[in-house]
């Protein structure tokens, strides 16, 4: 019998009607590859025929990438006590390289699995964690480099091209499928995404499939400067136990309106328990940063942390099924200083963290000594790392300074390293760039880090507009997607100013989607301007209906329509 | 008397307190030139101490761009009944090459003057209209090319430059001032913005100060590539009339935020006396689409426009103060059938009426065959074309294509006649673009335009995003700015949906000034990058107030602040 408290269980069994309602005029597809259990969904656009003098025309489905999860297909039940299906059990078991531990390897995972004042927040239906087999390499590039096509890979590669094949093959997308010629600035993105394209992007590094065994539910997505450009969300709970369900609600609403990639940023006493919640609900990659968590448990002195506590603490992270970790390694001892005439020194909170280690001990960077200990330990669940940019500007003053650039030179380093243990790895990015130095973050990350994803943070093009800096990095981002970078991780109009609300979570979400989406256009993504080009149509006939569940956000566009233009009538026009 | 009604009276008299109050922490100054009535307007914003240890350092104060006319000014007496203190009719009289009229010289202008049912509404203190003495040139761009150096060409060099040259003799202004190298993408831009340097770029055409003779209550500015981006704005009432002092409040209300220029697009029965009072009252310069108006008088039919009526809306315009006209003269009969294969067709309001007119005479356009004709009116006022773009695509698909190319074209075909008319021109651009097509579209235009300032709507880079138009065009405004476009038409999220109201307004301005100054920044105007330090140094400091008050939106940034964080404490951390 689960230990949760009734009240706990009725708020978190269900997640509001408002953020799994499925989406106007759209049904869940699933489009089925080389195997049955291969199943990617996709979400199909249903449109009105165009009224012709006499007759009508019809205009064929759209269909869009969804990341959504099973919580916008009206087929599957959710229960928030019971977590998401698994998608990719079967072709992990199937391997035979991983085996079911008996429980946590880690101490905290182990004392926190004891503690039986947290049975009330405990997530019910724990796994017994999976690590590699001693001996064993499981990570995705490893299998790439060794010329296996994973169902992971194919995954991702039918999922990329929504249907584009099938569009090609019927000639009623015909005019939908015209498309500027991109400007790929050395992007190499075939006419066709295959899944033998995808396994030699992985192994060459130049993309990655964030996919920790132990996160079975995960439906696989890839981040690679030849794919889609994706964008990343945070999430992060305040110390209070009752913000469970509201950080797997923000999951939930971050998931609906296109968030690829989920940053857990929470902090307080109840971490690892939230950690499990969300981990267990979610179809997205998780992302942490463990040196927060391992703050916490030396009570937020700096110059407390060990090595020792940091490795338990990626452990217990890894066997929950983290997908990636932001990991500082690039903060050296003798960058600090190179600090020191910055405007507004270092902002990265991973970052300040390293550098009070480095200076209180007078020693170098444990997580860049340790950092082949760190490799194995990735190995072992297939975490991937985000090599974080500690250093980043924290202003436009200080972008691409000697600092900044020195580290970004030593995560292509520890790129190599990863590497040769056929770790998967991201570089994180700024930050606070002017429009125009914005290329070069790209191009020299693509040098020193040997092509690896680019993973930025806006950036940002201007710091005058607080409560505006979704905007003020929408534009960065826009162009730093163009330029190569992979992913970008969003950034909410609260942005400097307080803690993001709903609202503002679907207003980064949105403005980021705009970004990627108009960078996948620049690079000339095959099939990127579809949608776009239904839109258009519909709007130049009228199709009120169709331009708005044809729009990232079609309840607000059908709300603005109707503030000024209410009736029935104007939407069929 | 006056013959307006009292209620009318009473609320008009005053705009509401939200939009006239001063900022926080600022205070209006002005800046005077080699003569006392040249007062350029500016904002000072006044700044906290920086803490330190014991003692304290003083942060000296940041002098901001204005726009927002005397509204902002705590020592005027706004009177909407009287209108706006003259700027400029001293220098105007003193140069002696006009002349004051009797009374309106278009026929309906004189019509609308001495209808009684119109008294209601009519503006009180309507002055007698002035045109340029037979056979004289009144325009800025005569002057500049005698080599003279008019009192409005003073004010510009002074305003553009913020009180730089104070800030570079001033030693606590050291750190502020630096600033990365721009990449100006062929602009020239001094060190130091003269008279002299405006003279000769206004000679050159590569800049335009619009400001007609019949608007002396316009604060002087300059728009061109080697300046300021500058941001223009749109109203428009619908057709009621209780809507003119809606109207004259939302011109304030643009003037607030950031609006440089303003375009008058109102419809409706009493367009004629709405503009007067907009005029009357506008420290901006007034655009206007003077078809749009035209096509009322013939109530709606296009075909039924004929030169002699457009003619005489031009000077009856022209002598109510509009400071540019956007004139379609580059949608020329052959260019019609380009656009039968696009995706959606004709969606510039102005083109479409211009292209039925012309296949329904099968005609060549009456605004290309008038054109010198034109010319010769705009010149007895200064008037500065807005040339039109027509055959703007309305979405990615038709963009840069054949006819919107052609077009632009004839624009620079139009842009040499205006010029040996002494003529100021500004020149259209689109419209909705893919990222990568954005540069093309500027380079082109100064090829083909001879660097005459270019003028664009956005451009949006995706269509897939209705109700967030400001943001998709705001990327593509950053990065067309970036490249050279001297002024950026804004988007609101209202945008293909409806009527903005004041808070789309807001959300548009702020979207395109963050545009405006990524651009300056990217371009490396001097002094851009001084209130982004000064904001970070704020933020760094945690000096809260000072973040909100040298932000684009102070009231919002300190709102979002507050909503989490909400202790007058964490303000003056």
């Amino acid at each position: 019998m689960s230990a949760i408290p009734q009240d706990f269980v009725r708020k978190t069994a269900q997640v509001s009607e408002a953020i799994t309602r499925p989406f106007p005029g759209s049904r869940k597809i699933h489009v089925t590859g080389s195997r049955p259990d291969i199943r990617v969904p996709m979400r199909e656009i249903t449109l009105a025929p165009t009224r012709m003098g006499t007759g009508s025309e019809d205009n064929p489905a759209i269909t869009v990438y969804d990341t959504s999860g099973p919580y916008s297909d009206p087929e599957v039940k959710i229960d928030l006590l019971q977590g998401l299906p698994s998608v990719r059990g079967a072709w992990i078991e199937e391997r035979g390289d991983t085996e079911a531990l008996s429980g946590p390897s880690s101490r905290y995972g182990q004392a926190r699995a004891e503690d039986p004042e947290l049975a009330h927040l405990r997530f019910a239906h724990i796994r017994a964690p999976r690590r590699a087999r001693p001996g064993r390499n499981i990570t995705q590039m490893h299998y790439a480099r060794r010329g296996i096509i994973t169902p992971e890979m194919e995954f991702v590669a039918i999922r990329e091209n929504c249907r584009l094949q099938e569009m090609r093959e019927d000639p009623r997308y015909a005019a939908l499928l015209r498309q500027h010629p991109g400007q790929p600035l050395g992007a190499n993105i075939p006419d066709l995404i295959t899944p033998e394209f995808v396994r030699d992007e992985v192994a060459a590094g130049r993309a990655v499939i964030p996919a920790n065994i132990n996160h079975p539910e995960l439906e696989p997505m890839i981040i690679g400067r030849n794919f889609r450009v994706k964008i990343n969300t945070n999430i992060g709970n305040s110390s209070l136990t009752s913000s469970i369900e509201e950080e797997v609600e923000k999951l939930v609403w971050s998931c609906r309106w296109g968030g690829d990639t989920l940053m857990d940023l929470s902090t307080g006493k109840h971490i690892h328990e939230t950690r499990e919640w969300v981990l267990r609900n979610s179809p997205v990659p998780i992302g942490t940063v463990p040196i927060y968590q391992a703050l916490e448990k030396v009570d937020g002195k700096a110059e407390a942390l060990t090595w020792e506590l940091f490795r338990d603490t990626l452990i217990e992270q890894a066997e929950q099924g983290v997908d990636y970790f932001t990991i500082h390694a690039g903060v050296l001892l003798r960058y600090v200083p190179l600090t020191a005439d910055r405007l507004t020194g270092i902002v990265s909170r991973g970052g300040s963290i390293m550098a009070k280690w480095c200076l209180a001990h007078h020693q170098e960077n444990f997580l860049y000594t340790h950092f082949r200990e760190i490799c194995e330990i990735m190995q072992a669940y297939d975490v991937a790392f985000s090599l974080g940019d500690g250093l980043r500007p924290g202003s436009l003053a200080d972008a691409n300074d000697a600092a900044q650039f020195a580290e970004l030179e030593t995560l292509g380093e520890l790129t190599k390293v990863a590497w040769e243990h056929d770790v998967q790895v991201m570089i994180e990015g700024p930050g606070h760039v002017p429009l125009h130095k914005v290329k070069e973050n790209v191009d020299k990350e693509l040098v020193d880090c040997f092509e690896a994803p680019f993973y930025t943070l806006g950036p940002l093009v201007t710091d005058i507009a607080p409560a505006y800096d979704h905007i003020t990095s929408g534009i960065g981002a826009a162009n730093i997607g163009w330029y190569g970078t992979a992913m970008l991780c969003y950034v909410t109009p609260k942005e400097h100013l307080g803690l993001p609300n709903k609202a503002d979570v679907r207003d980064g979400i949105i403005t980021y989607r705009i970004a990627a989406h108009a960078a996948d256009l620049a690079k000339g993504f095959p099939g990127a301007q579809v949608r776009d080009n239904a839109l258009s149509k519909a709007r130049f006939e009228f199709r009120w209906e169709d331009q708005f569940n044809l729009s990232l956000d079609p309840e607000r566009a059908r709300d603005f329509h109707d503030e000024t233009l209410p009736k029935e009538a104007h939407k069929v026009a």
